[in-house]
């Protein structure tokens, strides 16, 4: 039994509420030996003071030393094991650049590359084409038109986009179109089963035509597609766990995750933490789990922008009454990865991760820090562990076995 | 998917160099309660500077509670969990002698055993011979001839010796001859697939030319012969992790499990620390990737000499500044496993480890030992961890999933 199906087995009803905030990227390393991180750093009395009264640990997001993706990182936070419940390539780029994907989509990541005139690929990235270069194509993509289905063509960067099909009947088991090597044809797209075959077919249509805009506008003069992938069709978050959930977050990508776990998601009114825990106070009956998303905290770490990131956090700690006003019966706080500004990017480093209930054990931990966690109740648990962690705290678990 | 194929998935390439110095059986624990390991009570101030701005942490060899063997840890220290990637106990009995073991050899585990006048086994460890006696039986059986391979036959301990194989076309799927009880013959070698007929046969041979000689040398006149095996064929380090790798080891044993997953072994001039790591900076522009191996850590432990052991910890942190200096990108300091003096044996107790890179999390430890490392940043993991840890902070590890 995965811990999935022990969760659907054991979850029980109640009338607890369950708040799961998400500072994106909110972990990070210090500048230099010795020094801060930017949440140490950065002043914080109400998350300080929230964590003296928690649970508080380390969380890693995948296993040490893997960085994640926004992806994998939050079906981890939602209790899925991102290395046994993958998404494919297509559905993570559409909902990368926030394309608004849609159950049933069938979405591929797409190269422009370049061939001669006998339609031999000379070279797979269509000599790195410019952003520009490359949207300016999609564009002329956009105009291609299937029987029966819708298609969205979003550009990505450089010489790749994003390819979505939407209509009855789709399925998306293809292969990929790239045949990895140059000197030969770009491939046919070729179903893997009998459901996914009048999809192919259309991707072959739509490719002929593409390729027949593209003739005149070499180096991007032909294309490839890969990881065409329909939604995972994940088992939903709602029937797992037994909890009515809705997702409040401001960018498409998680959004978009949330959706791909059957997550309600609510409109914000603004993009502040303000904003966003406004709409948690104005649905809070209407649901048992709310996954708040705050994505600037991420944004200023892939800037390397210390102090931005610093200021960020300390405008969410202001914010933070709001929520703590609604008095959730478990609070967790925590992030998907951390985006040290020391790197520019998403990391491997644990998080700092603080349960906030009445049954929760206490530690002697007064700070939400990096350091001052690693000596918390909770100790080091990955993502995964999170949500059975609230449902116990919730009281929404039986007791497995007698 | 398991960690190796990820990790061959994620691996890129950068000009980053990775150093996995290991001080074998470095672990201990105090003589009486409250006093201090052998590590602790060392003088090392280099090792606890570096500790001071390093990330630090415990690891476990294996699993809680298991006390691995050389081959093992180390191969959990490579990366391969020893539970999935088992090595045939003759490969592992000819490593732990310091047979300098070579692809495709054949190595057997031999037991000399008393048989009565018609051949059936009336003691399966010939009344426990001394190591003496079994040396003397083995040179005796140094002289059978088997057509078209070489044989070698090493003692190990009392009734125990290592048969090895050496030639084309060898196979190692054939099962023990000893049948585990008294008053039954020695079993023949049988080839549990195809290609190790042709081995059982010439198996079968030898055993025949060693009881002949056996006969006039009760009461070890006969033996048998378990856990034959060929070298697993593990999947080769370079390419999982991207990595020119090569192994500094003084011990042959250590030599054989880094050649086992297919490292360069370097010769070293001498077998001090010092000479160590003289022999990683000759090769420095060689290789990405040291395991670098002090055996004499260890040694000491398994005497019970706390002094010794203390001291030649001392001797280590002396000779470290030597390795400083190359500036690895990423240098990771652990054991094997401990070797407690109070023991006088390997045993299943977690290892300090610190490592230190540019992107490590820092931590309060300012002692690099048992006690001070359980506050630091890397918390508790597994030795299989060290590796994807080591890639992340070399980041030479890609993002997983968008």
């Amino acid at each position: 039994m995965n811990q999935l199906e022990l969760m659907q087995e054991l979850s029980i009803q109640n009338d607890s509420k369950i708040v799961l905030l998400v500072l994106d990227g909110v972990g990070g390393v210090p500048q230099e030996p010795g020094g801060q991180t930017e949440l140490e750093a950065a002043h914080t009395p109400n998350l300080d003071a929230l964590a003296s009264r928690s649970a508080c640990g380390m969380s890693i997001p995948v296993s040490p030393g893997i960085t994640p993706g926004s992806g994998p990182a939050h079906l981890s936070l939602f209790g899925y094991d991102p290395l046994e419940y993958e998404i494919g390539r297509g559905v993570l780029e559409a909902l990368g650049i926030g394309f608004d994907l849609q159950p049933n989509d069938v979405a591929a990541r797409g190269n422009f590359c370049t061939v001669d005139d006998q339609g031999l690929i000379t070279d797979r990235r269509a000599g790195r084409i410019s952003t520009e270069e490359g949207a300016r194509r999609v564009d002329l993509l956009r105009d291609i038109q299937l029987p029966g289905v819708e298609t969205f063509v979003e550009p990505v960067k450089e010489y790749r986009f994003a390819l979505i099909l939407r209509g009855q009947g789709l399925a998306g088991e293809i292969d990929d179109t790239d045949p990895q090597k140059t000197g030969v044809a770009p491939l046919l797209a070729v179903a893997g089963d009998e459901a996914s075959q009048p999809t192919a077919k259309l991707v072959n249509g739509w490719i002929e035509q593409a390729a027949r805009i593209l003739a005149a506008h070499p180096p991007a003069n032909m294309l490839t597609l890969r990881g065409l992938a329909v939604d995972p069709n994940l088992p939903k978050f709602s029937q797992i766990y037994g909890l009515r959930a809705a997702a409040v977050a401001v960018y498409p990508m998680y959004k978009g995750v949330a959706r791909l776990v059957g997550m309600d998601v609510l409109s914000v009114d603004g993009d502040t933490p303000a904003d966003e825990f406004e709409t948690v106070r104005h649905h809070w009956e209407e649901y048992d789990f709310f996954f708040v998303h705050i994505k600037k905290t991420d944004s200023y770490g892939e800037d390397g922008n210390f102090e931005a990131k610093k200021h960020v956090i300390e405008v969410l700690d202001e914010a933070l009454p709001q929520l703590l006003d609604l008095n959730p019966d478990v609070l967790v706080v925590t992030g998907d990865h951390s985006t040290p500004c020391l790197l520019k990017s998403h990391s491997w480093h644990p998080l700092p991760i603080l349960l906030s209930a009445n049954a929760a054990r206490g530690n002697p931990v007064t700070r939400f820090g990096e350091t001052a966690c690693l000596g918390g109740s909770l100790g080091r648990i990955r993502h995964v562990d999170i949500m059975p962690l609230a449902m116990a705290h919730a009281l929404r678990l039986a007791k497995f076995g007698a």
